[in-house]
């Protein structure tokens, strides 16, 4: 292609709405433009990027023997009522949906379990059709809260969602085994740093679901993951192994004036004893039902993992009303003792608390805590812990219970989940056994965020020079430069030798100055530059200069201060380095 | 592929919602399956069907030096009422839309003259960067009144929009060009029986517009078209020539009671005189406003017409007062004589009008015409006619003056359209001539409905045995057939072979018997089937079936009653035959 047939061109400014490194050199770089909150144009280079991640994606679908079709992006209401998402995606105002001329409701496409079982049930009747695995690539949307950081969290953008359906559970999790694999030959294809983390399964529902990140600086989710084994979870789904309190004997209880005094950070000021000594007691509403859970002092509370306990759809705090009935005393002084085994109110307690003596915890009275708290003797024995905080930093992890979390931040690049029969059944979307008895299919849901991969894979390549596409992603694996207007004719040559080794090149065929054609380069992140200047006036070499500073070829290249890693090539030495690229070309 | 991997599988039952012939085969076909009112699932099938179209059209706009990119669904109502379009599309209802969570309206992408036209705004700044025409393939939404006929009609389809930017009127007719000469190239290329007519630019706007019609017995368009010059136009556009008429002098006016008879039909029956020499004069509401037309009593206005000439968004029948108030006469009795000339309602004469002596027409007075009426005497002379009349099949075509039209029925397969400035002139997107004044960019805009010509092609290709693919179009270009289980190895090496000279191929690995097995194969239309079975014991040959019995090689093939054209072909005339194939490969 030729270069000056690229729209739109360069930009030198940033744009004002780049929340991210990634975001600004996209939109610098040509490849993206907003048109509105959350909803971007995808412009001829951006788009190029995004058809080599589906053609990616297709590659790894079709080997694992899933079926490509194209579901609308228009979805009945009548469906989504079958299993009751409609009122729960209205109540989380987190769907675009609208009315048509008759008064009839649609959603628009946020994802598509209801629309794929319904075409399942009507074309899939007996053992002999399963398992089957549909999947599309197509335009999703989300009336999200706050669009932010470019195509990462838009409004609009395009997915690959997979759907499973099988006979059996042992079918499912093979379904699910198999989409996993193609998950990870897909992000690895890709070019990504990524990780493999325990996920909630949120909205979708179903149990066992497991998120692929690509571990960046700027990413929204903030993840745990243990160095030693490799396990890893989203902060909300993690869990964290407690070692064993050492027993120490129990201290007498004691009742301690706490004058105005509510808080973990003001009782560690006022008491001196440290948080991970107390245990404090939150009131919250799950499903405008109240429930309780007293935790270690130092810890946060999950509303995921207690929405997941409690199958609830909505978990939040409760007002002060609400606490100060179940407490029977004003926020800031609620604590096990009196409460514990007296209350009708669901209670729970963390794991955190397990063996944990001599703690300080509320007293259910205004200003007034107790010390030296032992459960058993103050309290009736708590017979079952559950999971119910926020794994944190310097945690022991709960899979090999040895390593230690280290926080990461991540872009999730894909979900996949297992749906078990949470779809199927409300649908009534069943098989005939070979018993002639209607089953509801075993069924998996797998997506991936095809146009968040674009941004997500520059905010792992980049530099201050621009970015830097790894060689499958690139719009354009090589861009061919001349210097002056005297070599465009040797250029045009080169241009057409790379063209027809099947690699896809472009040439700077514009009437401007080298060090722009350079920048610009540079910015939009080519992962080869073919520079014909002076060097094949002298001796008939081009320059070959290499975008990524870390992967070039040692023995071939070198590199100078500032300057990006470069050799001077003669026309069979280059037409070896194009045979390599051509190997390469995933 | 193998065939048992195809997903829906073949019906039997025609769908309920069959409208048309295409319908009923692409659904029991498995191309495509029905979820809503005028809303699809493309299954594989049919999807791989888009997928060839897709690269026709993505082929022909590379060829014309148009870029491709993608514009979002979603469409900010601030863009669509710098152009006042959001009003008449809520007006007309045609449009789905919707309210986000901060009660900011959107459109879904009907078409994108706006958003393109702020992209351009934005990105196009000097005559150097002119033309450019830019050009996307995405889903677009109607929200018709009427769904019809499959995806013909639809509510939710994938069109190809393309708008071109150019910085004269004289640029704006050259890109026109060149977008009509790649959509002749598309439509040839898809194996379309195909005709071009001159349209109307409805709610798109701007002026010369033309489409390009599938000639059907199904098609909902209803064209003229000229057997003598090939010029034709929809219905509602066509311009007829009328021959003039012989001067046979002048006869005396007189008054005529015509007690209770009051349209043209009761006319012929009570005067014994013809439509063709009655005038009959309509009034009509245009934006509101009054309006007369008087036209030959045998034609019919069409309201299309008048509202170009008046520029106006809509165009209806008055009510029976407003004609009272304007005619003073009640319906059924308004005339030129005493109103032509003497109100202040805008009158127009229709051609047909012009030179016709001694007609009938209403007398403005309950119950009374004129018989013998002439303009210039018994009304002021008419200065100026204008084409107000829908034309008909008989009459004369306005482009040649000697040919006569033929009437037909087609799909719209394309649309383009001179947009001129009408919306870079209210949306101020001017870019800098070389003596810096900002100037409107001049505008062409062109579609493709690429899901309907899926149906579209099987409207004018198919038989009692089911679809047929012309070669371009087929998912698979090749069926090989075992006959029996112990044909299967074989089988496979055919379609081994096949697949490796790059033809899309099937193979049918199922284990069903034969005749179901060829009702699938005819049904679902693949070009060739190859099948495996007696003849290759006996004598080492396949038989190669030919399903467009239109088309086979005479040659080759041989014809017996009831029967696909087939061949008997031995290994080397079978590998002579692929390699002719694929050359055909488009």
């Amino acid at each position: 292609m030729n270069y000056s047939k690229l729209f739109p061109k360069t930009r030198r400014e940033d744009p004002k709405d780049g929340s991210s490194p990634a975001t600004k050199l996209l939109v610098r770089a040509g490849f993206i433009d907003q048109i509105s909150r959350g909803i971007w144009t995808m412009a001829t280079l951006g788009l190029k990027v995004r058809r080599n991640i589906e053609r990616i994606v297709r590659e790894e679908m079709e080997k694992a023997g899933a079926i490509e079709l194209e579901l609308p992006i228009l979805q009945p209401r009548e469906l989504w009522d079958e299993t009751k998402r409609w009122d729960k995606y209205m109540h989380a105002q987190i769907a675009f949906h609208l009315r048509d001329r008759k008064n009839v409701d649609y959603i628009l496409a946020p994802t598509a379990e209801e629309v794929i079982t319904d075409f399942a049930r009507k074309n899939v009747r007996t053992v002999y059709d399963l398992p089957i695995t549909l999947w599309q690539m197509s335009p999703k949307f989300r009336d999200e809260l706050r669009p932010r950081q470019g195509i990462i969290r838009g409004r609009e953008f395009v997915m690959k969602d997979a759907y499973s359906f099988d006979s059996t559970k042992e079918g499912m999790l093979d379904s699910y085994e198999k989409m996993d694999a193609a998950y990870n030959a897909v992000f690895t294809r890709c070019g990504f740093n990524f990780i493999k983390v325990e996920a909630d399964s949120g909205s979708i529902g179903g149990s066992g679901s497991a998120e692929f990140m690509a571990v960046t600086q700027f990413g929204e989710d903030t993840l745990l993951y243990c160095t030693q084994c490799g396990y890893g979870g989203n902060q909300e789904k993690a869990k964290a192994f407690f070692q064993p309190y050492i027993n120490r004997g129990r201290d007498a209880l004691q009742l301690l004036e706490t004058p105005n005094v509510k808080t973990v950070e003001q009782l560690e000021v006022f008491t001196k004893i440290p948080a991970s000594k107390m245990v404090k007691t939150i009131v919250l509403i799950a499903d405008e039902k109240p429930v309780i859970v007293s935790m270690r002092g130092d810890l946060e509370i999950s509303e995921v993992k207690l929405a997941g306990l409690l199958s609830a759809t909505s978990v939040e705090t409760a007002p002060f009303d609400v606490v100060e009935r179940v407490t029977n005393a004003p926020v800031g002084f609620a604590g096990p003792i009196n409460l514990y085994g007296k209350t009708d109110v669901p209670y729970f307690f963390d794991y955190s608390v397990e063996g944990l003596q001599n703690f300080l915890c509320g007293a259910n009275k205004q200003d007034v805590h107790y010390i030296g708290v032992n459960s058993g003797r103050d309290f009736p024995e708590i017979t079952e812990y559950k999971d119910l905080s926020k794994a944190i930093a310097g945690q022991h992890c709960s899979n090999c219970q040895e390593g230690v979390f280290e926080e990461k931040h991540g872009i999730e690049l894909g979900h996949i989940f297992q749906l078990q029969q949470v779809y199927s059944r409300p649908m009534k979307a069943t098989f005939k056994d070979n018993s002639n008895e209607a089953i509801p299919y075993w069924m998996g849901c797998y997506g991936i965020g095809v146009s968040r991969i674009i941004q997500a894979i520059v905010e792992q390549n980049y530099d201050d020079r621009g970015i830097i596409w790894p060689f499958a992603l690139a719009p354009f694996k090589v861009i061919v430069i001349p210097v002056k207007p005297e070599n465009d004719r040797t250029a045009r040559d080169a241009y057409n030798t790379i063209r027809e080794a099947g690699i896809d090149t472009v040439l700077d065929d514009r009437d401007v100055r080298i060090g722009e054609k350079l920048t610009d380069a540079e910015l939009q992140g080519w992962p080869i530059q073919v520079v014909v200047g002076r060097s094949w006036e002298s001796e008939q070499k081009v320059e070959v200069r290499w975008r990524d500073t870390r992967s070039y070829d040692h023995a071939l290249f070198s590199v100078t201060k500032n300057s990006l890693p470069s050799a001077l090539l003669t026309s069979e030495e280059f037409i070896t380095l194009i045979k390599k690229l051509q190997n390469q070309k995933n």
